[in-house]
């Protein structure tokens, strides 16, 4: 079996999630040595002191709606970087893609990857407001403009990972980008079937019973 | 009749919204007088274009889950000034407030108020996750903070204005805050039970069917 923890970013986005929350969430991922911890911007800090150095602090940029101006994105990054993210997942503009006005977005998400200086750079395209077409045509984007990943969801819009989709965006990027998958994932074998069809990472608040192998129940906003 | 449309900010802030959808919503405003549109950033330098001068251009901070830093919420707002806004609406710093850490959530609210300049202020402290206690509490530390207006919710998380919201609210502040219902108004008649409570403004995307006297169907994310 797959070493799940090594694919699992740890994930608590819950826009109540205390400082008692986080704190936990930390440690939780200490012990399960998660590849990373996903939290919001404002809790950066806090998870920085908590987490063992091999634990990537992975945090969100535009979150969840991307319908922000991209020079507000771009500070954004900057100031989390200066905080201690490893790695920045930010939000396509969802809006201008659906219009396409394709030069905007990849402008935007150049003014996130150039903020990011070389921390890697995943967006979220939101699969669930898009098309097949566009997800192909998102996740282009996405190379053309210098960002390491693809991302599938938020989990605050409606969709999920599915292996279906992360298979239709490896067939799109090939080797030019790694995918995280994210939103919805409930089983061990859910988490399988998105590696195999080519997942690199998975975004879920479930580590810890993904790894001890049980199904979980539905998860409420944040996935 | 009270004319609702002088309490209405016509609200459109899903984040798959198109150049079309946003450039439909503003000329609706024009159309009904609504007293202001409210947006999401990167959609502000359009609306700006088509709005006549007397509606407000109204935007939205940290939205809609005022998680990220207070340094991110403080140049998003300046970019949002510089390109139009005439009032701002930022997500209360819920996570910190949930863990009493008031002080960091005063200076959050300072800190837009500052880069707001002498534009309004508004600042949502989404009800749907608050006790009636931490509703009064959070209404006070607004106050204290400099901002013009508590704001009751996103949208996007669970919870809507209610006429008790709103009349307690209005109890804790006195005179000293202007209140924004949202989230949640489908008849004219709940329009103006939030209005006889104690709200000064009314955040819908329903303005046009309210003005017309028209009950309407549930909404989805984003009111």
């Amino acid at each position: 079996m797959l070493p799940l923890a090594l694919y699992i970013e740890h994930t608590l986005l819950k826009p109540d999630a205390t400082f008692d929350d986080i704190s936990k969430h930390c440690l939780q991922a200490n012990e399960f040595k998660f590849i990373g911890v996903c939290i919001n911007p404002s809790w950066l800090e806090l998870a920085h002191k908590i987490l063992i150095p091999e634990i990537k602090r992975v945090t969100v940029i535009g979150f969840p709606l991307g319908a922000t101006s991209s020079e507000a994105k771009a500070a954004e990054t900057k100031w989390c970087v200066e905080a201690g993210a490893d790695e920045i997942d930010m939000v396509l503009s969802i809006g201008q893609f659906k219009s396409n006005l394709f030069s905007y977005v990849r402008e935007d998400i150049k003014a996130v990857v150039q903020a990011a200086k070389n921390k890697p750079v995943k967006v979220i395209i939101e699969t669930g407001l898009l098309t097949k077409t566009e997800i192909a045509t998102a996740s282009g984007l996405v190379i053309e403009s210098g960002a390491q990943y693809v991302k599938t969801c938020t989990g605050f819009s409606p969709g999920q990972a599915t292996p279906e989709d992360i298979a239709l965006i490896r067939h799109t990027v090939g080797a030019k980008a790694l995918i995280k998958a994210s939103g919805g994932i409930r089983t061990p074998e859910a988490a399988l079937a998105l590696i195999q069809a080519g997942a690199n990472r998975l975004g879920t608040s479930q580590g810890p019973a993904l790894c001890a192998g049980q199904k979980v129940g539905p998860a409420g906003a944040g996935y």
